[in-house]
């Protein structure tokens, strides 16, 4: 209602963007439907719809009969207008998925990270695309707008990927341009946490919540941030950072834990294969303490106990600084919170008094897809609709 | 631009507000510059004003001859057509201001809080808030709207103060109405730290920043958080209770850490004065520490680099999970940024590769008065524009 100048363009646009709206959000309408719900005249409504339509948005859909008077034409948005992709590059597998502008998933093609440097990786990640194109019966340069997910945080200045340790080779200059090039569509890069918790608000445990965290601890340790409904990356785009929180879970101030964090060092997956083999355990990875655990192994439950107290302490320092409705726990570690709440909750009520409410991501390994395509849906269906305007 | 239907009376609104708020941030202006300006005509800007007028809230000034044609009539917000208080109850003072509209300062009033009860206390800020407004020379009921600021964070449940343990009594359920109904006009409650930050985005340390925190080392430890340009409180009014952060630098759990958190206890002055205690130094507060150290005292100038090492972890933490643009430092404590600015960069490295920007509060002890007149206004002028409309 500010700073804005009232202009009978700016009213065509609002309404038209209404409308548009109106129809994706819920669905098939009549002109006398669209005009009851938003106020409008049917003479406005008529002229906006022919607008949408022309600039192919908006499809008559059918005619419907029964009512009193003549059949009433019944107008949808064009889920065909555009399509979309998400990409999620971990470090152990690579996917990608194509949906409709209505996003609606109509390919998905998942296969595993082998790739030994990045310009390899770079080309697996086209191949993959060209796949999922082909299943979704579309040329990959058909896509309007993709984005990538990836473990660090982009610098704008070099084109590169800080942060991001866990990938071969993915933190030097230039990795941005050559994903563009080899992608050959426009697309953003976004932290993969970050579009995980864009995933969950849209489509998972996040749904109808306006300020939630989603903590991922597996190989990495990070967190995605939605304020207000929109994801937080802060000013340098390292908001959720969390592998550098200072713990007291770790008096001593290794090489490692400068590098990676002391909350990533201690509390990762590494931490807690580490902590089972000083216990005398032999086993390779922390899903196989997880599950000796879930065996009932004494060993291995009091190593899950001690991982669950110091995600406690994460999560307690997240509590404090940022108090969100909800923090949504993820990540090959963090999806077990049915064997780690107890002592989570434990550590929390040492702390202090905060009580955060700590649930389990309902999206698995699909949750930086969902929110890439979330967040390429926002970004195609303002262009389509500004190419409109324009 | 979404969601809203355009009718003329929006439109009305719209150019009014405008108009509105371009005379109160740049000053008076003729019909023609306001047309120029703004892209409206000038029959429209006519009407708008007269409209202004007629509510009181804009005021013909005075008319400027000189150009050619006619003179012309030079139109300003009208500043007294309201008037708003701040007042901020801390443990060691009250104090209260009264601006105009347009955010200048026309009285303040200071007194120590020397009050032993809530009872006590609400009946002093009464007092010294009817002091303020004769020094004002106005009657306190005419005071359109009053942000409080003080310690805790305020439970709508209850309508008492959690965490506010710094104050006597000043938890119990009630207070909140008790306040109400001893200063007799609207006002809010707000988070004494959160007014500080407010405070500072309005015209210290944090002007021109979009993401900013404020942190306030004293008696307390806590911090106020400005996103995107806003106050962020989180989901129950508690973000910013970083007295709660779990820390490297207190390995005991003692239950002065579990009640005021383990930063607060370890970081707050009563723990500085503990440790100058503990290394044989015959002091009563955190104050003389910093005098000492000030003065050469090698006992004392450990001691505060030490606080500086454990604010650098706090302020590590911060900027993990929020990557603000810069982190203010203020309170009795953190005011001393000179003395302990090294301390807090050299732990920072110490703990990974984020570099956060801390500089130090400019407003000192007027921070959280001048958020909390920021506050009031945007509520009065909303309110006295809704008037107008309505």
């Amino acid at each position: 209602m500010r700073g804005q100048t009232g202009t009978p363009r700016l009213l065509r646009t609002m309404n038209e963007r209404l409308l548009l709206d109106r129809l994706r959000e819920h669905g098939p309408a009549s002109r006398g439907d669209l005009a009851k719900e938003t106020g409008l005249s049917k003479p406005t409504v008529s002229s906006a719809l022919a607008s949408l339509e022309e600039a192919g948005l908006v499809l008559m859909v059918g005619a419907m009969g029964g009512r009193p008077g003549p059949t009433t034409a019944i107008y949808d948005m064009n889920a065909q207008a555009g399509h979309v992709a998400g990409v999620d590059i971990g470090r152990d597998w690579i996917r990608v998925a194509v949906a409709d502008l209505r996003g609606e998933l109509i390919a998905r093609q998942d296969a595993r990270n082998t790739a030994r440097s990045a310009a390899d990786l770079v080309r697996r990640v086209r191949r993959l695309a060209d796949r999922a194109a082909a299943e979704a019966g579309l040329a990959w340069s058909a896509v309007t707008y993709a984005v990538v997910g990836s473990p660090g945080v982009l610098n704008a200045a070099t084109g590169s990927l800080d942060f991001a340790q866990n990938l071969p080779g993915w933190g030097r200059p230039g990795l941005v341009d050559r994903l563009r090039a080899a992608l050959e569509i426009d697309l953003a890069i976004e932290n993969d946490v970050n579009l995980a918790a864009v995933g969950e608000f849209a489509m998972g445990a996040g749904r109808g919540r306006r300020d939630f965290v989603f903590v991922s601890v597996g190989t990495g340790v990070g967190m995605g941030i939605v304020l207000d409904g929109k994801l937080y990356v802060g000013a340098r785009g390292a908001a959720g950072e969390v592998s550098f929180v200072p713990t007291p879970d770790s008096v001593v101030s290794t090489q490692d834990s400068r590098e990676r964090g002391m909350t990533e060092a201690v509390t990762g997956a590494a931490g807690v294969a580490a902590a089972a083999r000083e216990a005398g355990m032999t086993v390779g990875s922390a899903r196989e303490v997880f599950e000796a655990a879930a065996e009932g192994d004494p060993t291995a439950s009091a190593i899950v106990a001690a991982e669950g107290r110091r995600i406690g302490s994460l999560v307690t320092a997240v509590t404090a600084i940022l108090d969100p409705e909800v923090v949504v726990l993820g990540g090959g570690v963090g999806r077990n919170l049915d064997m780690l709440g107890v002592a989570i909750s434990g550590r929390v009520k040492e702390l202090g008094p905060l009580r955060p409410e700590v649930v389990a991501s309902t999206l698995g390994d699909s949750g930086v897809l969902q929110g890439a395509i979330t967040r390429a849906l926002e970004v195609a269906r303002d262009r389509l609709f500004s190419l409109r305007t324009g």
